[in-house]
This record gives C-alpha cells, sequence and structure tokens, in this order.
C-alpha cells in the first residue's frame, strides 16, 4: 500500500515519457508537432497555439446573476421518472460525476421535496416554538437576522441515497448511485439560543421540527442534538437558501439524514417524547432481513465514492496518467483515510486526501493512477475519525437484505473496459 | 474591550426584556399577542403561526439547474455607468451587502474584463508552454485533465477594489467600495507541474502569463510564486469556471491582485527578465504622493469591510439586538483578529471571528451588538498572520496621495444614523 501525497518528479517524468513512447492519448503535446515538421505544413506557432480572440466577448453589464456557460449544459440535476409517482413527491440528483472539489454549486444540488417546492417570502415567514417552553414564541424572519450567527460546511445526504442498490446494481452512474447528496457553506443562528429565548421546561426530552409545505413534513429529535449544532439557517454558500433547499429558513442538522434538515421550517414543539410521524415510522427506517424495521437511525455512516471514472465520466484519453477521483464523507466525524483499488478489492492503495477542516463536509480524494490500459474494478473505501471502515454492501446486506431502502453506505464497484468505458457491477 | 465568542445568556435574556419593554422593533413576539388577547380577535394560532402551503409546489423536474427565487432579484452584480467608457473594458461588483459566510456563489461573483468575456470551449483550448524550457510544450483541456489536481479556497480582489476611495468617500454601498471582490474553492493543476514537464532552464528567473482574449491581458511573475502556489485551475465552487471567470481555464494566484489571475490562459512563456506589458507599467502601478509610481506590487494587504449594516444593508429593525458582520482577508496571510468600533475609533471590541482553515480565503466576523439607537460611526479593522494592521486611509494617503488607484486597503468607515439608515464617510 503507497501514499500518494502527490505526484513524485519520477511520475512526472514518467507521465511525458509514456505519452510520447505511445503516441496515443498524447497528455502533451510537442510545441513543433511531428507531422508538421514533416509536412512542411502550416506555421505549427498558427495551428498549435490558442488564438487570441478576434473580437470583444460580453459586457459586464450582460449577466447580472450568471448562469452556467451553454457547453456545461449537461451538468445538471436530474431525475429518475419511475423512482416515484409524481415529481412533486420525488427526487432529483447532483451532477457528482462532472464536479470536482467538495463545494457543490446551489444551482445543481439536488432536491428532495414531499410535496413540492413552495414559496414563501420572508415578510410571511414565521417560526413558532411551542410545547414544554417557559414562553411560546413566534418569531419573524427579521427576528431571526438579530440573533448570533454561526457558519458551518457540511454535507446533505438522503438516507435514501444509494437506495436503489440494496438488490443489485441499478443505476448507471454516479449521479443516480450517490447523487443524494450536496455540500454548502450554511449560515444561521444556532436553534440552541432561539430555545433558550423561549425557555426550555425541565421535563422537555424531544423536539418536533415541522416544514411549512403541503406534506408537513416533521420529525423528532432527541433535545440533545438541537442544542449541539443544529441551525436555524437562511444562506447556503453565502446567499438566501434556493427556494428548492428551503426559502427562506430550514434547519441544517449536520452528520443526520436530510430528511430531517426541515425545510421551509414552520415551528419547534418541544415534548417529552418522539411523536412518532409518518416520516419516522412508515418512512425513514430501515428494514431488516427479519422483516422488522430499526427507526431513529439519523446519523449517515461513512461512505465514499469514485466520482471519476465512472459510468458517465468514462476514460477517453487511452492509457498513461489518469486522475481516479471522488468524495468521502462520515456523519460521524472527519473522514481520516480513504483507500482505492483497482482490482476488485484484491489490493488497496491509498488515496491522497484532500485535508478539510470541516469535519462534516464531503472530502475530495485522489488517486494520481499510470493507466496500462486494462480493464479494472475500481472502488473505495473510507475510514472516518471513528475509526469505522465502510463495509462491503454483501456485509451490509446480511443485516439489511435485499430490500430495505434508507442507509446504504456500501462500497461500490465500477468496471472499467480497455476502452474507458465504465459500468456500474455488483462483485462478491 | 471585550471578546465576543457568541451570545450569553445574559445577553439573551436582555434580548427578549428590551423588545417587550420598548414594543418597537420586536425582535421575537409573544405567542398569545397581547392585542389579540384583548380585543377577543381571531385565534391567534391561526394569526400568528405560519399557515402550511395550501397546495403543490414544484417538482424536481421544474429547475435542471436552479437560480435563486425571485424575491431576490436584487442580490445580484452591479455596475457604475460612469467607471469607464464601455462595458467590454469594465467593472461590476459582488453584492457583498447581501451575502454571508465566505463562499461566493459564482454566479453573483465580480467580473473584470479588458475586451469582454470570450468564448472558448474545451475542444478549442490549447495552453502553451515556451521560452526558456528545454521542451515547448502545448497542452489540450483533456491533457490538464490528467495531471494531478489541487484544491483551494482563496480570495480574488481586483487591485482597484475601494479605488474610487482614494479622494475621499464616493460610493455609497459596501458592494461598490468593497465589491470588486470574490472567494471561490478552485480546482486545478499546479502550474509547477506542467513547468516540470516542459523543464525550466536554469537561467528563466519570470514567467508570462498571457490570456485569449482580445485584450491579451499578460503579466509578469517572479517564477518562485509560480512554482509555489499557482494553479492552472478548471474549477470553481465545484463546477466549470464561469464564462465571466476564464472558462476553461485561468490561472489562480493565491494572495495576488486579480489582474493577475488571467482568465481564457493561452500562454506561459519562461523568461530572465520582466516583459513589462502595458498592465504592469501604465496600468497596476501605484502612484505616489511625489509623482512617482511603485511597480510590482503585486499582494493584497490585509483589509477588512463591515457589510452589514451599510448603506444598502441598513438597519430596518429599531434598537436593540444588532448583528454587525464583515468580511476580513490578507494575502500574506490568515486574518488573526479583527476589531470593530461603533464610535468612529475611540473604543474597539473584537470582533468574533469564524475560524477559517484556508488562510487565503475571505474570512467572516461578527460582532453582536446592543444598539441604543443612537448614531454610530461603524469601522473595522484587522490583523493578520504577519502582524500587519489595516491602516487608515488617512496614513495611506500620506504616502500614496489623493489620485492613486490601487491597493487601497484603508480602513473604511460607515455612519449609521438614528433611523437606522448608513451612509459612506470619512472620519479624520
Amino acid at each position: 500500500m503507497t501514499h500518494d501525497t502527490t505526484a513524485t518528479s519520477a511520475s512526472r517524468r514518467r507521465f511525458l515519457t509514456t505519452t510520447l513512447a505511445s503516441g496515443a492519448g498524447l497528455a502533451a503535446t510537442s510545441f513543433v508537432p511531428a507531422a508538421a515538421r514533416a509536412q512542411g505544413g502550416p506555421d505549427p506557432l498558427i495551428t498549435e497555439v490558442q488564438p487570441w480572440a478576434s473580437g470583444f466577448g460580453d459586457g459586464v453589464d450582460a449577466h447580472p446573476y450568471g448562469m452556467p456557460i451553454h457547453f456545461e449544459d449537461d451538468v445538471i440535476r436530474r431525475t429518475v421518472s419511475w423512482l416515484t409517482a409524481d415529481v412533486i413527491s420525488s427526487i432529483n440528483f447532483t451532477p457528482i460525476h462532472a464536479l470536482d472539489g467538495t463545494i457543490t454549486p446551489a444551482g445543481c444540488a439536488f432536491e428532495r421535496h414531499h410535496s413540492g417546492a413552495i414559496e414563501l417570502s420572508k415578510p410571511d415567514y414565521r417560526l413558532m416554538i411551542n410545547g414544554l417552553v417557559e414562553r411560546p414564541l413566534v418569531f419573524t424572519y427579521d427576528d431571526l437576522e438579530r440573533f448570533p450567527r454561526q457558519n458551518v460546511t457540511c454535507f446533505l445526504e438522503c438516507a435514501a441515497n444509494s437506495g436503489m442498490e440494496w438488490g443489485g446494481a441499478q443505476l448507471n452512474g454516479a449521479q443516480y448511485t450517490h447523487g443524494m447528496i450536496h455540500n454548502m457553506e450554511y449560515t444561521g443562528v444556532p436553534l440552541r439560543l432561539l430555545l433558550e429565548e423561549a425557555g426550555v421546561k425541565p421535563e422537555a426530552k424531544w423536539v418536533l421540527a415541522e416544514g411549512a409545505d403541503a406534506s408537513s413534513n416533521a420529525r423528532s429529535f432527541p433535545l440533545e442534538k438541537m442544542l449541539d449544532d443544529v441551525l436555524v439557517a437562511f444562506k447556503a454558500n453565502g446567499e438566501a437558501l434556493r427556494k428548492q433547499h428551503g426559502y427562506p429558513v430550514r434547519l441544517v442538522v449536520p452528520g443526520w439524514e436530510g430528511n430531517m434538515w426541515i425545510k421551509w421550517l414552520r415551528r419547534i414543539e418541544l415534548g417529552d417524547q418522539p411523536w412518532e410521524s409518518r416520516e419516522e415510522t412508515s418512512k425513514y427506517t430501515d428494514t431488516l432481513t427479519d422483516g422488522t424495521s430499526r427507526k431513529w437511525t439519523w446519523v449517515m455512516d461513512a461512505k465514499s465514492v469514485v466520482t471519476s471514472p465512472s459510468p458517465q465520466a468514462p476514460i477517453t484519453h487511452g492509457k498513461g496518467p489518469l486522475v481516479i477521483t471522488g468524495l468521502a464523507w462520515s456523519g460521524r466525524g472527519a473522514i481520516t483515510r480513504v483507500d482505492v483499488t483497482l482490482d476488485g478489492g484484491k489490493s488497496w492503495r491509498e488515496a491522497r486526501l484532500v485535508p478539510n477542516a470541516n469535519p462534516l463536509s464531503l472530502h475530495r480524494f485522489y488517486l494520481d493512477h499510470e493507466w496500462d490500459g486494462s480493464e479494472m474494478l475500481i472502488q473505495s473505501r473510507c475510514i472516518d475519525a471513528t475509526g469505522y471502515v465502510q463495509p462491503t454492501k454483501d456485509a451490509l446486506r446480511e443485516i439489511r437484505g435485499l430490500r430495505s431502502v434508507y442507509h446504504n453506505n456500501g462500497i461500490q464497484t465500477w468496471h472499467v473496459a480497455a476502452d474507458g468505458k465504465v459500468e456500474n457491477v455488483e462483485i462478491s
């Protein structure tokens, strides 16, 4: 097992040597191409160098709020029509196969709604805190802006992410298998401060958070979590939350399943027992092999996936230097290590993990590999700060069976063919 | 000088007391309003709590790439028509007064072009490295994707940011006085790796980087910087660079002035002396009081600004709890401290600085203040890891005079009136 910190001088030299020797899949072409020299063709300076623009471009008034260039029109959220009965209670997927780094731009950060993304203005917004409190309160949006704020960068993963894969490889693309996730920098008010304002009664042990959408999505939380790191958030990546992500106010529940990050946050109630809402009984519980279900499985366990190469991001350049990259995350603490195998688990190499000071953020990893052009079975496996090791899918299935939905954090396998095409496969 | 880490229990209690006692600018209203109780009005539960949505919202297929909700239509880049002769060689400004946290969404990150934002596709893209190298090379976009990548979150500030303020307070808004800045997470290839591929000759000491736009913006760099932390970047905040920010490839030059972050990067040339291009002689040099000019002033010195309250973000809620917030940054290392004065510099309080593991990133600070409703002269003053203290404007003017343009990192003053309106003012 070797540790790639960054490319060594030796590997960089090999890069050039290989590409020139192979003649195919050139990674860096000589300034004066052999072909041009041999044929006495046009000045290679003119044919090879990037021409200057021959005219002016867009002025600074063209796009008060900018969008991606049209060449990137395929880097979008996508949905799967057969997954749910209607698009208003459905999900779309972040194009993680096409992104890099760790921040997810809001425009392509996945959405999950139970009755559609509703429109709710700041002047109309109200947040009630009631139940076992000394003083029930209703906060306006302007009220919330007057409390001390915090910032946190953390991932939001839907509990159902990779849920279609319990029974075997179903969906051909990292966007579909692992794209129910995004990672943004949130700004908001610690819920703790609002609860202290209302005065939590000693008998209060549980908290209900409820959204204003027609589905009235509601979840029970142990009070300790709500007093710990939960934010009543109004900004993501610096700007107002997008409508799809709960504008103007949502809960941010670092490390916990996305369904609990209540959007269009309407009401916080304190009680002495959980509410057993629909979304924590008939849904968002975990079927086991014996037919019973676990509930209160809130934390997202350590998980990783190679985002490129992947079915939607095949290798197009032939053998030689290849950047293998992916994401890793855990709701229990920072990712401390990611290993990658290219042979279906026979041997592993430690990936280069980009340091991330935000423990519950997505982490980016890279493996800089010299590909010999033969087929590969690529997997990634991560370890978090608790020492937990991401399990195989089969290890999970022993406990959870093949008909579960949520909390599938098993190791994903991509088969890379000699032509660079990639498929979602199962290995045992 | 007190250190606000977060609100104390005492200050939170005062929050409620004040707002109930004052009767105006309520920050948290009682669950059952006194007025409703007195008048036997409608059920306060119905009038006060956020109603549930009465219908469905948008489905998950509505916005493959999302935009901000229409309520936020004023959070956009803005330009100033009188600043330059034409919008193709001009600048617009990030709406920093309306943002929070540290990440700037690409859609509202400021733009500066010298001949407009050009369209350049990945297949058409070429990067040449020539001059004093062993082997001149031309890289395609696909070539660049095969080199080991790094991620860095850092600010880009135009050297001319706050440049209109040398002669006195000119522009009424943080967006205009300090909005030539943005902060994104970049992904790219260390230029060092590409230079090693080409083989730097021992006599090479300087590097020219040149863009493909019609202005052929070009700057000279000392070789050491190029071998240190400069990236040939293709992604920002996870996705492809926006057209306005140099798609498909730009330089990322952490801590250095924005003009050097060459967009639509076309050519890297190595030489034994600087090129003395237009953009480093007639422009981007710093006029001094004696009429001479400094050149090679690349690094952006420590600077800060209160973004709210500010002229475009007045106080609308009356006296009581007030969140004062702003940004601080330095090209020389992390911000270690920010102080805020509310009385024009007579007394200072240490602001709550949000930890940021990326030293050359924007840093967010907060001061949670109990406003008594009287007028204020608000300033922020930062210190960076080198111990450098952000200077007053007057201290800078002693050296630079009133007719300079670039590198104005002086302390900014906002006057807050008793009615909450804010103005850009000068104090001596």
